[in-house]
């Protein structure tokens, strides 16, 4: 019988000890100074923009299992979303917590990812040129690594 | 740099103890004699709505956290659902059980709500003018607050 | 060779014609004038649960057909969630719109109800006596049958 | 009040103690030695058939208790899917594991299925006889029964 | 700049024409004679086992496109799961349309592999060697190459 | 009756006409070379990362409408993932087309960004300091508005 390896793996964490992890993940969205103050004051048309991004972003932080191929599914128990406006771009900064085997980079990234995604589909119509830009961990708490902070 | 304060947040869950939790939460079909009576007897033509309705209120009660955006996903150990006839209601039971470390209320509701909208769905053919009503929690079990029943 | 009958069965709407078809539905939330005040004013202490439960509500009528196990899945065009506040409870409406070979009611009706779960969700801290109460259709217009009024 | 008993039901699993638990499954996809070959190497047009089958298994093994009614959630820790092949027909292999309450042969066979029917939809315009064959359970150890191995 | 060929396409289906098409796909489920007995009967501890299968099936003919990654995402119109059994075995059958600009066979064979699963799930306390047989495309209609029948 | 104003609206497109739309998207992830290499060469460890990051970035342009609260559910009809490599960073481009009454941006972005932390997750434990940038739309095509093509 001929063989042929299998090509994607998850990593096996049966053996992993549980620890309180954290981490900390943010993204940048880069549009006209008009366009961030309709967003930051809800004048986009379509409603509380922030609000509707934090829902989404805390619903895919909890279903990234379901979108990331290899990641392992956990118990989220903190998800936090939160937004900061500077002239040319907003930034959105996600804290995910769980008690588990593995961490959370993934949640937290895709958190960050789906609010700003969230965010631009609201603000499309008013801003074609619109970009989405350093989404990365900036925190990571816990497990065998214990803290890493990015050099930003 | 301007800040906009996060709107949306979840319960951070992360230092509450872990607990043998229980929820019961009910709801009612009104719908005409003859309509119940179809329902209870499997006579609607769409087949076995009770059966139906069951499986879709476990499969809510499981997928509870990715439908309301500020739920935890939550180790569900049990799910019941059960129904009851009146001349002009119908009564759907749920009982949601898990060892985590926050309640399963919104699984409990939200499968009552399920299962009643399939109950709905598979009957409103023979009467368009079905209210669902009175969902409610009837009683909660575990966690720092003990036990609780509703006064009905 | 025994046969069991098929017990479960979607209408099959392969022969039906496409026409612009709308449902309006609504559903109460009765809870304390003090509770109702918090929700109105977005002073949950978990952020603003209208947002919150717009954004649940319309995500739900889209995934319609994957919670109801016998529901078409269908181009849902226009999804509008708006609320109302009375003295002692508050009115969460719902207007779903397709173009497509059979009607919207289940999404409108599966759009209040999440609605309302996610306010509860919000809320349950300040009220666990909260009661979701009257989910019913409204209106139901397009298709074969037209024009459809509740008499409420 | 007349009663009907519910006819659903999960296995109520509050009660049980975690352990060490893994599943291992297996399936044949039966197919012409020439799509065989093209499957293996790559060269059905649509790209690599198998890391798709292996991402779309693993992510159903983790979604198994929202396709399955009566499945409970779990947190899967690991998730392999292996391929070898023959002259007439293929075998896809799945391990299985978690540390919980109750066991993964569900999953297990459920990412079996998926890969398998990856597999098909990426091979079907090159042959459509292709059959899916003895999905079974080979292997589970952990929990009150300990190992258990299938007859091959 | 160097470049790498993607390796997973979905086929272009933009020109195709819709036409009304359907698919009927075929599983069986191997388990013993007193074990059968007891799924046609609902005699299973668990409840209406054919009920649950047929709801799973539907919805995970609905769901097709978001478990297998290369398949379109399709108005499926109508879902027909029915069984029948002989000593050894039962036979699932589905039946899935649409009018579309493609067909429904991985629709059809997803179903019959869910209904299955969900059958063999409230079947494994009694019997651990249940095979899942044979689950292969009967008939296709419609579309440029019209009518196939598997030769059985 | 008090009231309170709907905030988040999906756009009303029952009136707007169907056409052949399409999108491409482009995200950029900065790695080190070293790294880059290996995603570019299947070293990771983890397997195929490149099949996998197409599987998923598929899988999300099918689900956009299930991860952005008001984006429309549409039946794509082709998504291209690709992907190409310079020195300190890979290149991810998206193409999506649908023939609708609404265009394809959010999907052919989601599918970038879906693609990307698929990347990055497979990536991650060789290095901690990828960031993910540059996530916007190239081109798109269809509808009232035509033409239109970023300025890169």
């Amino acid at each position: 019988m001929g063989s042929a390896k299998g090509r994607i793996r998850m990593v096996d964490i049966s053996e992993k000890k549980f620890s309180a992890r954290m981490s900390r993940a943010r993204v940048r969205l880069c549009a006209s100074p008009r366009v961030l103050r309709m967003i930051k004051e809800g004048g986009l048309g379509k409603g509380d923009c922030l609000a509707a991004a934090q829902a989404a972003g805390i619903l895919a932080a909890k279903n990234t299992a379901a979108i990331i191929p290899l990641c392992h599914p956990l118990p989220v128990s903190f998800v936090d979303i939160s937004f900061s406006f500077r002239l040319d771009f907003m930034e959105i900064t996600s804290v995910v917590k769980t008690a588990y085997a593995t961490g959370v980079e993934m949640e937290a990234l895709c958190a960050c990812a789906v609010a700003a995604l969230t965010v631009y589909d609201m603000a499309k119509a008013h801003d074609k040129g619109i970009v989405i830009k350093d989404l990365r961990l900036l925190e990571k708490r816990g497990g065998k690594s214990g803290v890493w902070k990015a050099l930003t």
